[in-house]
């Protein structure tokens, strides 16, 4: 079964602040070359999160990993996002999505961020 | 000489988004017990920036890591952060600060999310 991944950013007026978005899904698409990796967009940069997954479904897609990458979990991953799974559901009903935790629940990423602020930082 | 780091991230109406950068700071300060590390945010939370830094600079504090906890770069990190530097030295001329990249641009950190994602997501 053909499976995907949409990764979901806020979106923003500035165009290059998509860059490591697209750069995070190059990489994952580079381990998962079984899978279709996709950005989509809260808000002010395209494609949005209904078109990526029409995208996704019309490529064959019937299982999409939905990864949030907000470090925390806010009004847009607590209520904006539940409601665009609900609605993409009730567009393509056949459709499984499971979303992930946001970046900052999980205890390896956290690790990883602390670690390289630490190193980076001045030395005492 | 006493250094600091500062943990910057956007702030939220919702209390328990703080969380993750707290935890961040937890897990930099038992990796740099020589340094003072404190979270910070530009909005809807508190300390502000500037009470942040005014509160390492009592503790004697004259070197100050500032890590914009931002996945990528936007008019915050681009604007209102560069803004806060420089007010916070014509506060306190003596201060150092320096401010790293934020995580997006950190290929360390690019790795480790796209190596997470891809794990969690659902088998091809």
């Amino acid at each position: 079964m053909k499976t995907g991944i949409l990764l979901f950013a806020h979106g923003s007026r500035t165009r290059e602040w998509a860059a490591p978005f697209e750069r995070i899904g190059e990489r994952i698409a580079a381990r998962r070359s079984d899978t279709a990796v996709v950005c989509a967009y809260l808000e002010l940069m395209s494609p949005d999160f209904h078109s990526a997954v029409d995208g996704l479904v019309e490529q064959g897609v019937a299982r999409i990993t939905v990864a949030p990458l907000f470090l925390a979990s806010g009004s847009h991953v607590q209520h904006d996002l539940p409601r665009l799974v609900e609605e993409a559901i009730e567009r393509h009903p056949q459709l499984r999505i499971r979303v992930l935790p946001v970046i900052g629940e999980a205890e390896a990423l956290l690790d990883a961020i602390a670690a390289w602020v630490a190193d980076q930082s001045f030395e005492g």
